[in-house]
């Protein structure tokens, strides 16, 4: 083989290494892309469930579970309306959610909340072996997935769930930030 | 005053001292007794709830919740019986609780449970601020108030519980291990 083919094949073959490469990427970013787009979808049913939370004067927060596709459990903060501590957004979601699939294994579904989950919640959430939990903004002061303390990742437990935070963070946070002003304001 | 006088003076204050002192220390013994008696009893009611528990072969876990000497808040696992993540002694006695005091905070109540709660119900436990905690055995792999961690007594969050432990110790440890002996031996 001559100098030239030589130098000729070897830069054919990087030539497709790198286009490869390029569509690799290419493909990674296109997916980034369209889990975003589920994401902030189902993202934003939680905050239309977060809006009815207000009604009764509870801290709007809004849960759905999805699985296949479909939503299988809702959830809005009822903990003011019903007088139960238990009345959170994701309690209540996860409860439609076990019905719906005859199991307390919440396996293969993926839960958005509005707000990152309490110590209660995360603790049901690794406890039905949720795999996918996506979150809207945090919570600072008393937060549960990564904040005081994250019971989502620990490795001491016999589960962990893959966190993906800050979707539709903007709006989750303004849709808490307004609802304690006007808290305020009223008092 | 001669010095026969000082040294009776003396002596007789320092008696008096000791004997409040002893009264005191009595008096202390006497109620931490009463105190052991009195969780002793609960837990043995917490401890025939979770005999029930077994029946459906759920893990036989069982709860009471106390206000007032009153027993107003029972549970037994179901999580098996009822498919159902959020099904824990803890969970339901907790809710039970909330609709006899009618409100999501449990203030000064007492739960008794015979087996070291997990994350989701330590979590409960502290959203419901629950001021007291009293434990048969602990979990040395799962249990979220002093094993794996400790949201019980945890400085991060805004309410922290007094925990008792090892009440009724042997007899709640003896009924999980006998359980999950004849487990091995059906399977």
């Amino acid at each position: 083989m001559t100098q030239d083919k030589k130098t000729e094949r070897y830069l054919r073959r990087k030539a497709l290494r790198e286009e490869k490469l390029r569509l690799e990427e290419e493909s990674r970013e296109r997916a980034a892309t369209e889990q975003r787009k589920l994401d902030e979808k189902y993202m934003r049913m939680a905050i239309r469930l977060a809006r009815r939370a207000e009604e009764s004067g509870d801290v709007p927060i809004g849960c759905v579970i999805v699985h296949d596709g479909k939503v299988i459990g809702r959830g809005y903060n009822r903990r003011n309306r019903d007088r139960s501590t238990l009345m959170h957004a994701e309690i209540i979601a996860i409860r439609k959610a076990s019905r719906v699939l005859g199991d307390w294994r919440l396996e293969d579904c993926t839960l958005y909340v509005t707000l990152e989950p309490c110590q209660m919640c995360a603790g049901a959430i690794v406890q039905a072996r949720i795999p996918t939990v996506v979150i809207g903004c945090m919570s600072p002061k008393s937060g549960c997935a990564g904040s005081v303390i994250n019971l989502l990742e620990m490795d001491g437990f016999n589960h962990k769930a893959e966190v993906r935070r800050g979707i539709c963070e903007e709006e989750t946070s303004e849709m808490l930030s307004s609802f304690f002003k006007r808290l305020r304001t009223t008092d």
